[in-house]
């Protein structure tokens, strides 16, 4: 994305307002870890546990789609600071290839910031690999008092 | 659709091989119960506990992507049956109205069941409403083996 | 949908603008009729010619995508009136079957039409068939002077 | 993507079989010229004309959507050789800028070339600037003869 995006809240602010705002990444066997935020990026960890795995073994679906949206949730709130609670209004999801029964890594990116909508993507791999497990793309709603 | 689809499996059949399968969808307070199958049709109700609420007491997202993933899933397990382990190759969502802090009822549609791809769409409703909180469209790989 | 959607543009009226502001949908070989209007609704019929046709003799897949979002297009313009120039945002098309080398016939239904954004889901068949083509979703963008 | 991709034609072989293959991309007003391709990638210009003008002189979605279609068609001919007539099962579309009346310009890259689908993203940008117009991915399934 060619214009300069901003970078409203650090690292440590966006993981207190995540923990903060949704309880539940942090609760029971399922982890989701913020590591790194920039302008419109952000990068987040899933720990794997039995409640993730498919028959065969791999991490489910509905697991990567919650990472994923985490991950774009992460990188908006860093841009745009804690203000905007910005709501989904669309996912879409192209599952690639089975990780097997590790943790993920997502990289969202913000392809556009605006003053009514986020639209961004993300990349999920395993942490041994560079071979996409899941793409996705995300819209969320910019409230209007923001 | 108006080719007729096949009905393989009975709502009891479905629900043993999705216990069995995928023994997740029944641990911890995140409950999906399937409560009716037919040609290409299923029927699945999500159960809420604190665990699925976000800022403001709604279902959260991934919650909802879960539910659409598994009734699509049944949906096409009943079609086809046990044998037919189908794999997600996408899926998207259009998030519509938040939901309260109710449980929510997913219905999902085949709209094509090819040889090698399954493509449905579900509607997710509040049991108390008909307008509509997610809709859903996914498309299944089925194995060449099948 | 559930709650009532206003219909404020007639047919003649709503194909009235659209003649005018998209004046390339009636040009060269390539047309759109619109069929009909109601609340949230549109039908719309597009007739075809070898500017469409892809080898094996079927309707491009462009030309798809074009008839759905004219079609929802009109859809919101029949509900919201000639004053929301609506924006599209986001459109997510499954091809399921290969139509034949006829003229389709486009279904828009809006799933919502909030303040900001309006979403809807189309279904495109042949005229012979009641055999999905192809769905689409979409999302357009309501500007704020609404 | 981490593992190498084939390139099985060059530049001229696949402007070549497009050209045989997709007449009416070279019909009328409505031009494609592909530029560039490598393994696993393309990239597409397309010229603009009244046709592809909506009000406010942008180019309109419906010609982003073909050109984002061949686009990747042709990094998946690119790849795979002429043999393989691959079909577009689905494509997901973000609009993000209005674009100004100027020509286009598509790049496509594949995040997955299986046996049984390919799945791309493109990306599509004013030739001066790089700022996002729309951001597209798409899935393509390969014939089994293949």
């Amino acid at each position: 994305m060619a214009e300069p995006l901003p970078q409203t809240l650090s690292l440590s602010e966006t993981v207190a307002f995540l923990d903060s705002a949704f309880p539940q990444m942090a609760m029971g066997e399922c982890t989701f870890d913020l590591v790194a935020v920039a302008a419109g990026f952000a990068r987040m960890r899933m720990h794997h546990d039995v409640r993730h795995l498919r028959p065969g073994g791999t991490v489910s679906g509905p697991s990567m789609m919650a990472l994923a949206d985490y991950a774009l949730y992460a990188a908006i709130l860093a841009s745009l600071g804690p203000v905007a609670l910005a709501v989904t209004t669309s996912l879409n999801f192209n599952f690639l290839r089975r990780p097997g029964p590790t943790g993920l890594i997502a990289e969202a990116r913000l392809l556009k910031l605006g003053r009514r909508l986020a639209v961004g993507e993300v990349a999920i791999t395993a942490p041994d690999s560079d071979d996409l497990v899941c793409h996705a793309t995300g819209t969320y709603s910019i409230p209007p008092e923001h």
